[in-house]
């Protein structure tokens, strides 16, 4: 499946590593990255899909096939702004208005820390009827708060349905 | 000054009692509303600066000019969605997308009760800045909880430096 | 109703002339205008429907109510870059994206001469349904190509079925 | 590169047959389709790049690295609406404002036929800049009208300046 990664731009280094944790977890089980493209959280978790990714012969995929793809659905119209380890970038040209995008392209979201920005990407998710995990974010209804970034896989595997194949 | 104004589309007669006194205050004091144009908090409020509205003999208009106009931008590509209280209904088929517009067109922002969309505006926008002041909503950094719509125009004219003409 | 205005912004002096009696037209026969906020075509067509507004003692309304409103659909997230004759400006932060809502916006479109722009908005107006007349603009099937402004108003008031009020 | 494929929804099947040979030319050669992922034009590109895809034992590349992918910028909010060639699916919910989108996101466009909506695309992919090759289409302006798939290619090849890897 597709799963949105919500987070700051502007991060910690404890908070990177989380995020890069969260990311090599969703590539090992076979899910796609969906996320805003740029820095940050963003670039943290594409990375750690990227690293993963790299330590397999062949890439793997879940059951829906969605592989390890990371998908950055950006704020600007420019495709280079994307960071370097965005597989697919979907330039916008939207501004903020393309938060509702990140999170509608996934199948559930899991917030990793973040500010305002990832305050409305939680409400645009819960909006669309997205689960939500959280790893040290907004304390808000609806948000599963977790405490590791197997965990928050754990968590939105079993609120979609889908599990990663063998 | 032009004022969003945030929160449920399916609220209880409470609620609406609350964000119709919020429309007759700001239209009192001659600012405009900005919404999202349809149900719940966007129709109460619209009716409640609406009814102020004929009250007078001349529509107040503040400081900036800005009359006691309700702006309603829609999630669908119709104007005729608009509830009956919006003057000047803007349609834009963006769905959730246009939450960042109903914020971006605001000075500030007062939030009245809500759910996930609402929790989505608050976040939009503190990303671009605006003061939030928070009736009854969610308890998030950065909104100033209030105890009367009176209260929540205070603040966010004291955050804008606006204040209504006599 | 509402006219979309859509054109070039960047404009030769005879255009413009063309552009500000269409707006003094619009606003004579009580239509308000929808167009994109910014210069060239946009300016002057809300230049010439303000100066026409000016003259009367009363605002004149179709009857549809309506009224002589300029209303200017920007590209940008700041309500400030919108020019001066706009009397609702509605900031967006969409790039051309908005074009769609300009013409969204109108019960029917005209046409002011334009580029690349224009034509993607006369585009998106027919791919709406909306009656679209021409000045001296980009001659493609499902354009009416009209001699002056007072034939451009008559053609979409023949095309909507609305006729201003005396 | 990535080529934005625009092209009309409803088609005769001669169209279905042109739209087709261009998708299995530009897999051929390495480049990835970005198209609006419905019927029409845009089913038969996909098609077209799928069938041109499974007959290679490695999927080609061009020097870019962008692959045979085809992505479908969707004007509903569901991925579930992309047609089955679509290899990376992306749901805006943003209707024809998606237009936008589908030609920011490729390098050059080719327009196979098309309607209004198809006319809107020219005029955005004009107004980014883009170089447009044109297979009976509209008769516009900055639209090289060519004679086949192939030429089509070639033509927004040497207009980015990138030539397919051998």
């Amino acid at each position: 499946m597709r799963v949105s990664v919500i987070g700051g731009g502007s991060i910690p280094p404890d908070t990177a590593a989380v995020a890069e944790e969260l990311g090599a977890e969703l590539a090992e089980r076979g899910h796609a990255v969906v996320c805003g493209g740029l820095g940050g959280v963003m670039e943290a978790v594409c990375r750690g899909a990227h690293e993963a990714r790299d330590g397999d012969e062949t890439r793997r995929r879940d059951e829906t096939g969605d592989g390890a793809e990371t998908i950055g659905i950006l704020p600007t119209d420019r495709r280079a702004d994307a960071n370097p380890y965005v597989t697919t970038p979907i330039a916008t040209g939207l501004g903020h208005a393309r938060n509702a995008l990140v999170v509608m392209n996934g199948d559930a979201a899991i917030a990793v820390n973040g500010g305002p920005g990832t305050l409305s990407e939680i409400g645009l998710a819960l909006a669309h009827g997205r689960a939500v995990a959280g790893l040290d974010t907004h304390d808000v209804a609806g948000v599963e708060a977790v405490a590791s970034p197997a965990a928050a896989v754990d968590h939105v595997e079993a609120a979609v349905g889908t599990v990663s194949s063998p």
